[in-house]
């Protein structure tokens, strides 16, 4: 990984925002994929756009994108595209999604962008280096107990039966599952990123893709904090989709005792 | 109600939001009230700067605000103040937070003023005319069929144990409840404010205070909305802090029964 792919990773962001921004809160195409999710003009001219610039300017390495699939697949270098992480907000008009770009190499991610393009504010990250949030370094915070941490995950119904109790186990200790609660409710990507600039401290969330986490990783790594899946294991290219962020990596084996024996 | 209170309530906004926009993502104190719940200075200090205004230029009128309580409590005309709304999204760095503003009359909310401001956006109702967002005309959009709703709700903890199941039920019609749903979670009253710009079409919370959902009537209705309580009545000062909001006020019927019967 080269300062010219951070470059590439820029030009990727840049190239999709300038399709989703116009697009936002106007009237855009959109319908429902095979599983029934929903999609819209936007998440495809956005991934159409980076994939034809990678294409062009990276022509032997792979693709990996959630709206057109993967091409290249025996490279080693993968680019992981999620042109939109947050369908759902972007359609309801909530400047918390993000596009997620990723480079995976040999299967762990080493550079992620996190890009929020209509409140233009942009995560990036790379593996052994200080992640910078619109050019200037971001950290996360200390969190000294786990019941005074702030926890997010997008949606209570992204839990399949058997990841529920766990995290609620968790949202109980975080003392969240009350009205008084300090948990947040929706935001994807856009989560990770406020946990990066230190302004919440534990993400939850289970089912998600690789070009749903492998972008987050070194964003979140490079401010301070770790992210594993829900065993404590690094996340790579085969990881099971249940993920954790943690902005203070002293706080990981709470979150893992809260959430228990997870089901394989 | 007249032109010179809706010219007050956007001098409350624009003295809340110079309090609130140089704290969001910096310093701020921060502690619990008595019911545990989270409070920030930025709370307090625009409320306060909202009072200090209404005080000097309405001294008859009453007030009623989450943070210090009623003032002139047997006036007909009533200031209904919530400094911000969603204090830990304000906490968690995420612009979907408001400060909302409502003028209840005889216990009718007749104006009510939503204020996003670190995005700078404002909804501004009132009772018998057009609801404005920044200065133009917000209408709700058409719903025709109940499962093609794009629902809201700000956290499933918000629920009491009685009113999950209502609510659940509500999510099933919607067919949000699983992975590919259209259900977004978080927003506070930011999402009503998108409802009235024809974004997302139901909002279904419960446990709701006076200052919470006085201000959000005159903003639906006057896009075209309807809101009302679990059973359809109109909202005044003695709801039970059950709400509904509905873009399309002829699905009001749909989403009734599909809460089924409430209990009181």
């Amino acid at each position: 990984m080269s300062d010219d792919d951070i470059a590439l990773a820029n030009a990727l962001a840049d190239a999709a925002g300038s399709i989703i921004r116009p697009l936002f809160r106007g009237d855009f195409a959109q319908d429902r994929k095979a599983d029934a999710s929903p999609v819209t003009e936007a998440d495809r001219a956005a991934e159409a756009a980076m994939r034809r610039i990678i294409e062009e300017r990276r022509p032997d390495d792979g693709i990996v994108g959630e709206e057109f699939g993967s091409r290249n697949e025996g490279a080693g270098r993968q680019w992981v595209l999620d042109p939109i992480d947050g369908t759902i907000s972007f359609m309801a008009g909530r400047p918390i999604f993000g596009t997620l770009i990723a480079l995976v190499q040999d299967g762990w991610p080493v550079l992620g962008v996190i890009d929020q393009p209509v409140a233009g504010e942009r995560w990036v990250g790379r593996i052994g280096g200080p992640t910078l949030f619109n050019g200037k370094p971001a950290s996360t915070r200390r969190c000294r107990e786990l019941n005074e941490a702030v926890l997010a995950t997008s949606s209570p119904h992204y839990f399949s039966a058997e990841d529920a109790d766990p995290y609620m186990q968790l949202a109980q200790a975080v003392g969240g599952n009350k009205r008084q609660g300090t948990i947040i409710y929706g935001g994807d990507c856009y989560n990770y990123g406020l946990l990066a600039s230190g302004h919440l401290d534990v993400v939850c969330e289970s089912g998600l893709k690789l070009y749903d986490y492998a972008a987050l990783v070194p964003v979140v790594e490079g401010a301070g904090g770790t992210m594993s899946d829900w065993q404590g294991n690094p996340l790579d290219a085969d990881s099971d989709g249940r993920v954790l962020a943690l902005g203070e990596p002293a706080r990981l084996d709470d979150v893992l005792e809260a959430l228990g024996s997870i089901p394989i």
